[in-house]
């Protein structure tokens, strides 16, 4: 499984188990499995804590020592040779989507832990700690807003708001992660950030750029800014029968209108832009009325945070060119570019090209807990492909030897970091 | 009063009581009126019992004899001079929209009404009898379909499979019709459609072609034809972070793209096509979600069963023609257009000229009980009109003096038919 050369002396990558890895995948996926072959494993379920525990057995076993903060990330430690250094933190999230899959947030976690198979293999210590990191709620469906475990942990969220919130059936947060706490036994709580030497997250790219120029590694050099926006367009409900096109003030018609207006004005011919209408509700919604409302979400996306305000002043100036109706626009979301640590960008990119794996730089299109933790300290994430770049959905799909390559690259730019040598 | 000349023998119109009619619409207001000035008062309820009961005894008080049929039709009759003579038939609804006015339907019925009450003010009989009919549950609203009671006089519905219908809450409708029928008491029941020689149908244009004119009478030539397709554009769903433009299958952009292209290919300088989306459902329904799937439902009218032929080909076409993403049609109604009685028109727009009325021959853009009428016997509509055109809304309304002309209008045609006189 070595892909070092004869006489150089055994990287810790050399002792990263693609079986092991795929296996640990396999079997997470079996709880909260769907009948279509995904997973629906959400936050602060049961499942979710089946899903901890199981890997709080396994980190364990390899010396791991497990502590809980009060909104409910799980840190498993591995202690390093050296008290006085800072810890090293990876991870991920155990949960998914309504109908989610196998891979997404579960194998930054199992990276990690992969990592500490390989020093306990290899027999190696490092001279700091590491933090294995369980994220609560990255997803964001059952509790709203998704990032939230890191979110808390940065200090960008209020704990005491956060245990306040309900999810669709009125169950109270602080009281489903009570439920959890009492499955997963006493574990120590920490209330205050670490101060960690950098964070490092794997994650299944969601997009379609690694498949489709072939290559096995992304070294993700941020995410991109998001600005969501909602838009409500108020006409006047009417007889669809007896009112001519001329009298009407169709909220349907003059919303459709905005869009193509918006979507013709973004000059976009890199497509770098992700422009998406998600929602849209139409009202009264019946087949013989004219529509008096609609009420429908922007999401914006893009790599540069200058495009994005010039993008966001189109979507202004469109919408207050609405004619007939009455248009009012509402910012819900403005979260900036991340740009995560140049340095630990070129370390990936290293540790990819010494293990002769293709690798390419690119921003991470979706969110992640790294975007928090960017807030923090040095941080980045490692990317591998996924098929058809699916993901939050019951198809989504990764191959053995892309999970195993990128973290046999976690596992070296780890070890490089924590030893503060060049690969 | 009159507008009869001074030397004229008295029309039946000249007993026709503005107000009296006016403080009806009122009084009927008040069984189930809205906070905001509408009337909630839908079919089958208790609320559409008791203004049926009013009905009732105002007519009773006038000589009429009430009967039912198995649908709930109710049918008032004064009985004329010669039992030999096919009866004459009025009405209309007194049900409303969950938030309608005191206006649409409600009218139809107390014109009628008027007519028995100036009959019986001018010591006058006529020939043939006089039914003055309410059809049952004509909105459709609670129990679906529309115009159910004359769908089912007129054998276009079949009435065991109607009885069965349930509303919104699972009420059976028989069981619904049952408690009705035990509250207004033991009425003779009539399962077979009289032998009508005309059915008249007074009611509020609901448009606003004869406000805009300034004409107080319409005439109403016939209804237009209705055609209602639903349209299922089937995308794939996809991270609206990571999925660049030219990899989406976005149901929302194809399915707005596809309306566009359709309203695009209309020619409609005139602005007599009727071309709704009223209903568009857009799923998941998630903000950061690419829509895999959109439905949504296309509600058509035109006076001209050509051109609405022409306008299928071209709503066939488009929706064949729609790339990326999946589109399926399908035609849910075809409903031709109902040609009123000519003689019947011409008769409308003579009495409307002898009272000095304007009056205007134009088609309807609503369905009403008078379609269904029309295919058993001659049978024609006079329109008033309403307020900016608007209808099925609480800021539904009509003037004391509109109303009063177009029962004038009733009366004196009703009366010129019965005797076979030109006017």
């Amino acid at each position: 499984m070595s892909t070092g050369k004869l006489n150089s002396p055994p990287r810790l990558s050399d002792y990263v188990d693609r079986e092991r890895l795929w296996n640990r995948h396999m079997e997470l996926g079996k709880i909260g499995a769907t009948e279509s072959g995904g997973v629906n494993r959400q936050a602060l379920t049961g499942l979710d804590s089946q899903a901890r525990k199981l890997v709080i057995e396994w980190a364990v076993t390899l010396g791991a020592e497990p502590r809980m903060d009060a909104i409910g990330n799980l840190f498993l430690r591995l202690p390093g040779t050296n008290h006085e250094l800072q810890p090293i933190s990876t991870g991920s999230h155990l949960d998914t989507q309504p109908g989610g899959g196998m891979f997404d947030g579960i194998y930054g976690v199992l990276a990690g832990l992969e990592v500490l198979e390989a020093l306990a293999a290899s027999d190696r210590r490092l001279p700091c700690a590491l933090d294995l990191v369980i994220w609560l709620n990255e997803e964001g469906s059952r509790f709203s807003p998704a990032t939230m475990g890191s979110g808390v942990y940065a200090g960008l969220l209020d704990l005491e708001d956060t245990l306040l919130l309900t999810d669709g059936d009125g169950v109270v947060l602080g009281d489903a992660l009570e439920m959890m706490k009492s499955t997963l036994g006493n574990l120590e709580h920490e209330n205050s950030p670490s101060i960690y030497d950098a964070y490092f997250e794997a994650h299944i790219e969601q997009g379609p750029v690694l498949e489709a120029s072939h290559t096995q590694i992304g070294a993700v050099s941020g995410i991109q800014g998001l600005r969501q926006y909602e838009v409500i367009v108020s006409g006047q409900s009417a007889h669809a029968g007896t009112t001519p096109r001329s009298r009407r003030q169709d909220a349907l018609v003059s919303a459709m209108s905005l869009i193509n207006d918006i979507t013709a004005a973004i000059d976009d011919s890199e497509d770098l832009v992700r422009f998406t209408v998600g929602r849209f509700e139409v009202h009264p919604g019946s087949p013989n009325t004219v529509p008096s409302k609609v009420i429908f979400n922007i999401d914006l996306r893009h790599p540069d945070d200058d495009r994005l305000e010039e993008i966001e002043k189109i979507i202004v100036q469109c919408t207050g060119r609405v004619k007939t109706c009455r248009a009012d626009l509402q910012c819900l979301i403005r979260s900036p570019v991340t740009h995560f640590d140049e340095g630990l960008v070129r370390l990936i990119e290293s540790a990819a090209k010494a293990l002769e794996f293709s690798v390419k730089t690119l921003p991470s299109g979706a969110t992640h807990d790294a975007s928090s933790m960017a807030r923090l300290c040095p941080t980045v994430m490692i990317f591998v492909p996924c098929r058809d770049g699916v993901s939050h959905h019951e198809s989504e799909w990764a191959e053995p030897e892309h999970l195993w390559a990128g973290a046999c690259v976690l596992a070296d730019a780890i070890e490089a970091r924590a030893n503060e040598t060049d690969l």
